[in-house]
């Protein structure tokens, strides 16, 4: 018999001991989970030590008999038996490592979605949150809130879209646009990307501009490279929170490290928000808008990732608004990002 | 002139005023946010300190003028204006709070679904917390883990079969059946919950059997009831983690409180993981039966909801286990759940 034999039996009989010791404690109607007689019991459990599917069955049975341990109303004796179950249990575990060590970490995707807590911002990347929302989830607020929270510089849809007017414009400044349009002095821009306002018709002669102006490429894509090209410049030189614009596919396109956080929250209940938010609208118009700016994400997002905007898989977190409130979210994402490393 | 119009001008000539010094310190190309007569300036603040949909204009033209004052070197200077900044948004914020104060948050929801950041689970109720997870995310080991780390019981789909098990055989314990089983000296029951090796065939004799025994009722409606009467039985009397068996739903309307967790990953990412796990099964095969059982539970979460069972709504938070690995999944969801007022 090798060593690790000897080490394994060894380990059984913990196990074993500690079964009959909780059993006899607790005299329990559960039955015992190892009955047979010692010798075979014992080989079993090496089995199971020895194997993968097996060490799964054993974290079973271990866990079983922690549960029953649990229920000991004696507290010194809990506390002994938690004790011996707990050492057990990383001892199996460190016994299954070898074959149970399976990540699911996606080493390319975690060196880019960096999450401070496991301090995986380099100290030459710059601290970038990108948060993807579905319209009505107060995702925009909590963006903004975090973004004052961890001190970091806020971007919106709306902001972008009076950057992108500038650049534009040329030599007329974003600020000069914005408040002639304030004052109705200037044509009237996209109402500050908020779909409840926005244009949903662009007449012919508009597009035939687009095209002529993009250098033939479809609007949505030349829209889509020169945000990109806009976030990847800000991404260089500074700390950012992002909300909407898809920044995650830029910068995971890119290489560059950020968190990528998705927040959302029951239709019905977005519905509800929207109706307080929007109150000279009609219910049936809100489903409508908000249906239509869904159906727009989905539609975009497959068009440049391939994949489903809504999907979990697409993001680190998924965070539903309904669950915790906006400053609750705000809270969550918080103590999840641990302030401290971050800033 | 009231006097909460004297505030809100007096509001916005702090915000005037520090659009203008920031400007003064970096003499930035990119202009100053409000560059008309003074006078015209404060009252469009004015307006929008007055206003909904202004407060959200108001709140990006404040996010701009901050940006830039983030960028001042003399670093006492950059101070000072961020001071001024955080202050004019608080006030800002309090200003807008009776009409923007329009939350996202379910107050049923929340109290259902109970975070303990959050302190919402009451001295009676038993801290529970539910993991939903994809096939081959990880989700079981990171229940385990998590169990472990917070001193929970823990239950998963495996332990509740053979339960359900010893209460059908009556007077056999779980165990002797299970050994049994090991032994090859009974019927082998289905093993572990494992879909790789759940036999996907009934014949009809036994659906039949099943349909006499389950007084009538479907195998899946006869299978959810008495799982759900279990898991309300010990949530009357344990803290606990379960992995799976849609305990969220059940939970849910029996009206317990819980926190609801949904772990995933990307499909290929499961697929390499699974093809690790289970080198004895063809790639296909893997990705046949990974596919079936996201089917199956998609189909069973319809039938017993009509929701989505993928849906990040449904659930309070969704990890990409990719994005953290197993350990790391850990880590974020006991950083979230702030250890300490869970145990």
């Amino acid at each position: 018999m090798e060593k690790k034999d000897l080490d394994l039996r060894a380990l059984a009989e913990r196990i074993y001991a500690l079964d009959e010791k909780v059993y006899e404690i607790l005299g329990s109607s559960l039955g015992r989970v190892y009955n047979g007689d010692r010798d075979y019991d014992l080989n079993y459990i090496v089995e199971l030590l020895e194997s993968q599917k097996g060490s799964y069955v054993l974290r079973d049975e271990l866990a079983l008999i922690g549960n029953m341990a649990k229920t000991i109303e004696n507290s010194a004796l809990q506390a002994q038996m938690m004790e011996e179950y707990h050492s057990i249990v990383q001892m199996t575990k460190k016994q299954a490592e070898h074959y149970t060590r399976i990540e699911i970490l996606d080493e390319k995707r975690a060196q880019l979605n960096a999450m401070p807590l496991k301090k995986r911002f380099s100290d030459q990347d710059k601290k970038i949150i990108c948060i993807g929302r579905t319209y009505g989830s107060g995702g925009t607020e909590i963006g903004f809130a975090l973004a004052e929270e961890l001190k970091l510089n806020y971007y919106d849809s709306a902001m972008f879209a009076e950057i992108m007017k500038r650049m534009e414009a040329g030599n007329t400044t974003v600020w000069q646009s914005r408040n002639l349009y304030q004052r109705g002095e200037a044509n009237a821009p996209v109402y500050r990307g908020d779909p409840f306002t926005e244009p949903s018709k662009t007449s012919l002669r508009e597009l035939f501009d687009d095209f002529s102006r993009n250098h033939g490429l479809p609007k949505r894509d030349a829209l889509f490279f020169s945000q990109s090209k806009m976030i990847c410049d800000i991404a260089q030189t500074e700390n950012f929170l992002i909300v909407g614009r898809y920044a995650d596919i830029v910068l995971t396109n890119e290489g560059i490290p950020h968190v990528n956080i998705f927040i959302t929250a029951p239709f019905e209940k977005r519905v509800t928000r929207m109706k307080e938010m929007h109150p000279e609208m009609s219910e049936k118009e809100i489903r409508s808008v908000m249906k239509r700016s869904d159906r727009r994400h989905v539609r975009d997002y497959r068009y440049f990732t391939g994949k489903h905007w809504e999907s979990a898989e697409n993001y680190d977190l998924t965070v539903n608004s309904a669950s915790y409130g906006i400053a609750g979210s705000v809270d969550l994402i918080l103590e999840m990002l641990d302030g401290d490393v971050i800033s």
